[in-house]
């Protein structure tokens, strides 16, 4: 298939800014692109040739929209998988595929399918209600702590907590849901893994999150990771293996646990575009985003290594602050060292809201994450 | 003033390409950004915020437009500057300034002002109509042979002619016009020279179009120039006194000789972005789009230093192709190291048309020279 002419059109669900780093990349090559979002004010209405309103959970929806497009993917995972599987019957090309997502969508097939597919992960139990772990912790068959999360999306904030006492469950909601050993680790390590419709597979450098020592929240994405190189290949021989075990079409990141002693632990993939891959951009030869477009239209996958060091951080709503946001020093930043900041066009703030990322490129990446750390000590996302 | 407020806006005059590549730019930082183009199929149509349709050279469509943003800027030459010099008065900033463009729009006026500031260039004379040319190779005050340039803009393809006999003034038209000497040249080059609205300065590394030897057409445009750092220093330096001259805003594209005897000498600016800075998307800190942008918004500049080789090459029309455009072998291009194609999305060949550039980028300038020179003799701008 021509993808360069106007026959062709590619169908995006979703219309965030995944969706619209996607945009950047099909305007590039001139791709044809239809969108679809329930939100009006969705910022990829702007950008795409062809926008549609549209519920994603809406079977019909998804179906009507995927019916006039070639190539339909997603840059988000709450979407109706019955209506893919009706598509990719009748002819269109779903990537990632409809069975990859269902997989995905629930976290205990997803961890079934790691089991079934001999891929390393933490030890877990799966609950049809939470209810019913309390009786499971009395005979003994789960032991305190652990981490309880639940199987299904949509629970934004609520749908992991480490549950240290019997008195922890009470607030949880009565849903499907696995309780997975807590495992204690060094570093969270994520790959990114592209792979073409074709079987041409290539993988991104393994990238580290690191945490901040007292909050425990991540604040700087490192790529790549300050790891041994044995650790770095173990972690991309992992990510391979689940990517093939998918027969994965697209971008697959995959978020692993590098244990105390060494172990690397599958935590969960994300089919799409990923945060822990926004430094490609500015610091690898292909972003993640062209990767994505070529990997689901066939073409050859463009280079993975990094051009310089890269370090990004999320800019997220400082507490205290709700309304019209402010970026606080945002043109202190800009005078820093290769430091771009991208904004996502959010018009309110609140606490911890993501509002955008910033990229820190250098090419010695101890300098880039000097800079980085006087990014996030210099910028503040408040309100007027 | 807070650029990344909704109550900010950008004015872009002219929705090609260029506008584009800046638009990406304006999207990254959540700029809210109007366009003006007389076309209803611009390329800038989508992924502006605002599209209005209007004739640039006509006063009231720009005056009128104008009125309607915070700071306004332009893609193209051609542009009515008596509105921006309208808009200037009443509190508009345009930058390039109005007096910037009236000056590089006329070709006369050009060269006259590096005279007037003692910024080298060739030899010239002065017409106020090609008739008139005759009669100073009669009396001695013109020898031949010399190149005639049109002074003003819009006679494409008509506008520069080498003139080795008073037989190929015949059918050139009767304007004014200049009679330049025809300088003997090693390389062409340029430097991009990046200024903020408060007067920071920064230029990108000297680029060098490479000429096939025996078509004469530039075929590559690398960065950085493979010359003698003297050399390149001394290019840098009349861009960067060219730029100050204009007390310039923004991008301003300075080309120059490199004479047989290694002078430097201007050949022509562009007070925008530029065809010999488009490798600095993928090769350098900052591309020069989104210097643009922080330029005329008088923020920081970022660095202008490259982050690995670039080579660019121009996709043009085949000859003997007229229709519906084919990207022949564009799948074998995208296979190679580092290669990205641009594709402006113009829907109809001719031969020469410009429809897209490619950049090879590679930490080996070398390495992405050979490239590109594969890039070259494998892809092929056909029709149906």
């Amino acid at each position: 298939m021509n993808y360069f002419s106007s026959d062709f059109k590619l169908g995006i669900l979703g219309g965030g800014q995944l969706g619209k780093m996607l945009l950047y990349n099909t305007r590039k090559f001139d791709i044809y692109t239809a969108v679809l979002d329930a939100s009006n004010e969705a910022p990829c209405k702007i950008a795409c040739d062809q926008f549609q309103l549209g519920d994603l959970m809406d079977y019909n929806a998804v179906y009507n929209f995927g019916k006039q497009v070639d190539v339909l993917t997603f840059e988000i995972e709450n979407i109706n998988v019955d209506a893919l599987e009706a598509l990719e019957k009748e002819g269109v090309k779903v990537y990632p595929s409809s069975k990859t997502l269902r997989t995905i969508q629930n976290k205990a097939t997803q961890k079934l399918f790691y089991v079934d597919h001999d891929l390393p992960t933490a030890p877990f139990t799966r609950f049809a209600y939470t209810s019913e772990i309390k009786e499971a912790l009395n005979n003994g068959g789960l032991t305190l702590p652990f981490v309880w999360k639940s199987a299904q999306f949509g629970y934004d904030g609520t749908g992991v907590k480490i549950v240290k006492s019997a008195d922890d469950l009470t607030d949880l909601p009565n849903v499907e849901c696995i309780a997975e050993s807590l495992v204690p680790f060094k570093n969270e390590l994520s790959v990114i893994v592209s792979r073409s419709a074709s079987g041409e597979i290539k993988t991104y450098p393994v990238v580290e999150m690191e945490f901040h020592p007292e909050a425990n929240q991540v604040e700087y994405v490192i790529c790549p990771a300050r790891i041994p190189d044995e650790i770095a290949k173990k972690a991309e021989d992992v990510a391979l293996r689940t990517s093939q075990a998918f027969n994965h079409v697209g971008l697959l990141a995959v978020e692993m646990f590098q244990t105390q002693d060494d172990e690397i632990l599958i935590n969960e993939v994300a089919p799409r575009p990923h945060n822990s891959g926004h430094q490609t951009i500015e610091a690898s030869y292909t972003s993640q985003f062209e990767q994505h477009i070529r990997a689901i239209l066939d073409l050859p996958l463009g280079r993975t290594d990094n051009k310089v060091g890269g370090v990004m951080v999320n800019l997220v709503g400082a507490e205290g602050y709700s309304g019209n946001v402010i970026y606080e020093n945002i043109e202190t930043i800009m005078k820093m060292d290769g430091v771009t900041p991208h904004i996502y066009g959010k018009k309110q703030t609140r606490p911890f809201r993501k509002m955008g990322h910033v990229t820190i490129v250098n090419e010695d990446l101890n300098e880039a994450r000097r800079v980085a750390e006087q990014v996030k000590n210099s910028i503040k996302v408040i309100s007027e």
